[in-house]
């Protein structure tokens, strides 16, 4: 079979990019694997498949003959926003080891928050030794809105910990150990028991500035929020002041509207607000690459692709 | 059955002092339940037993006719080491409640330190977007120094998180899923594969001082710590040499050889230590104070008491 032609289409570093273009060469030998920045116009004609990370339209464009995407990334809404002609099937990465590691990072900051570590902090910079109350975790109710591959595997882990675990997804859905709620009424129904909201959704329209004023009212009092999703899935400014007004507690933010979150940003100082840097979940390259690779391989060998992102839904 | 004069012996505020007692006298309506502070000479001499917590060793003495001791703490080291010629049984609080509330604490803390928790808050306070490299739970081994009740149900929460356990006791011990080791050998052992320590040992005059600047170089470089047992176990100040060398990266302290640990202390100021104020594993009054009226019921129905410390080794 001659080789077929895959473009690297990111915006990545270059050594960010040479990374991936080594491991993919390794997994699939047979196949021509290159950066786009290394390819001219008659090399680029040539182009099948086109893996990307975060990819500049306007070099997508530069690929007339493409016949597919695969992200390597879980959240393609940027490339269905910036791309919304997209002729082509889009595959995105579903990798269990991605849904692990989210599971880890909920549970990790639902602990966080649950055990009192920002107020401990605070106490530490002050010098004062003052011990807080303890509930135990069957008394805490924590609701995951978007009970996808994530959002199930964070349930498991939230659940074999104690916690009270409700849920909220768009379409109805069945999760043991949770009470599943959908439609406009079920996330009522989530936001007003949830002790410390996970916020697990992919970003599309309809989860644009899903988390309003009006929505975090719904919050119990002193509620605690986590958004390991998308940043513009919260409304930032409604956020800040439910929690400057004491309504809210404590927020765990790790995406943004704006990615890196910038310096002057007031999120940074805000006392109630825990900053990350888009950490929850890491993609592991390796195992990353071997998904790619794998997929890439059944469509060389049987022709079929994986199941592709619905572009109106936007995941 | 004439009621049994019972008093309460502590150095807490009145009011904690009567809300152990409106427990006890709901659990034991049948005995006379008082603080040692509303009594005189006369009723003192008619108390046959003694509750506990934090006693003035000068209050102990007022008590002629003290038949047995029940302390509301697990931790007895303090009574042992200011009685020592105690010449009645001490038991102590033995609360299942509170090995899994401890368990909790060592995962959420174990999570805070393998999540690059302290690092992340520092490039928040930086206004700095970094992202530190990922490794996975099953790269990472924690030792357990002590598996007591404590340590083994903390090992079977962090051998589920997928981390690494190995750990330590003075005499041998077998737990599933960990690599357990017993005597001085073993210590060296244990402490030189540990990427987290946690330490849950009793304090002894064995333990005093265990984790000595000899010991703590024994860790593997960039290694961090956790006491949530007894702050005399660990050398403060070879601790904070070994931190600020960067031979160590964290420690979690919850224990200090002060407490509250002083205002003036150093240790509240230090960038690679979390100072908490002895809250990872509290004692939960509803739990603690079933147990101790259980143990006292029995022991005035059928004669017997729980196993008692044995004041030589000291737990």
């Amino acid at each position: 079979m001659a080789p077929c032609r895959i473009a690297l289409v990111s915006r990545l570093s270059d050594a960010a990019e040479a990374g991936w273009l080594a491991r993919l060469r390794t997994l699939l030998p047979g196949e021509r694997i290159d950066s786009l920045r290394a390819l001219d116009a008659a090399a680029c004609a040539e182009v099948e498949i086109a893996v990307v990370a975060n990819p500049d339209p306007a070099d997508i464009a530069r690929l007339p003959n493409l016949c597919w995407i695969h992200s390597l990334w879980a959240g393609v809404e940027r490339i269905v926003a910036e791309l919304p002609d997209l002729a082509v099937p889009l595959v995105r990465l579903v990798d269990p080891e991605l849904a692990r590691t989210m599971a880890e990072a909920v549970l990790a900051w639902t602990l966080y928050l649950f055990r009192d570590m920002p107020a401990y902090a605070t106490s530490q910079r002050a010098h004062r030794w003052q011990q807080l109350d303890y509930r135990r975790p069957e008394a805490v109710t924590v609701g995951i809105l978007g009970l996808g591959e994530l959002g199930r595997a964070a349930a498991g882990r939230l659940n074999a910990a104690g916690f009270r675990v409700c849920g909220w997804n768009r379409s109805a859905r069945a999760v043991e150990g949770v009470e599943c709620h959908s439609g406009p009424g079920g996330l009522t129904h989530v936001l007003g028991q949830s002790d410390i909201a996970v916020c697990l959704l992919p970003l599309t329209a309809e989860t644009r500035h899903l988390l309003n004023a009006e929505r975090l009212a719904l919050l119990p009092r002193g509620a605690q929020l986590i958004n390991f999703a998308r940043g513009p899935i919260v409304d930032t400014q409604a956020l800040t002041h439910a929690l400057d007004a004491g309504a809210m507690k404590h927020a765990v933010l790790d995406v943004f509207e704006t990615e890196p979150l910038p310096a002057p940003s007031p999120l940074w100082d805000h006392p109630a607000i825990t900053v990350l840097p888009h950490i929850s979940a890491p993609t592991d390259p390796e195992t990353a690459a071997a998904i790619v690779a794998g997929n890439i391989g059944r469509y060389r060998a049987e022709g079929v692709l994986p199941a592709t992102v619905d572009l109106r839904r936007g995941y």
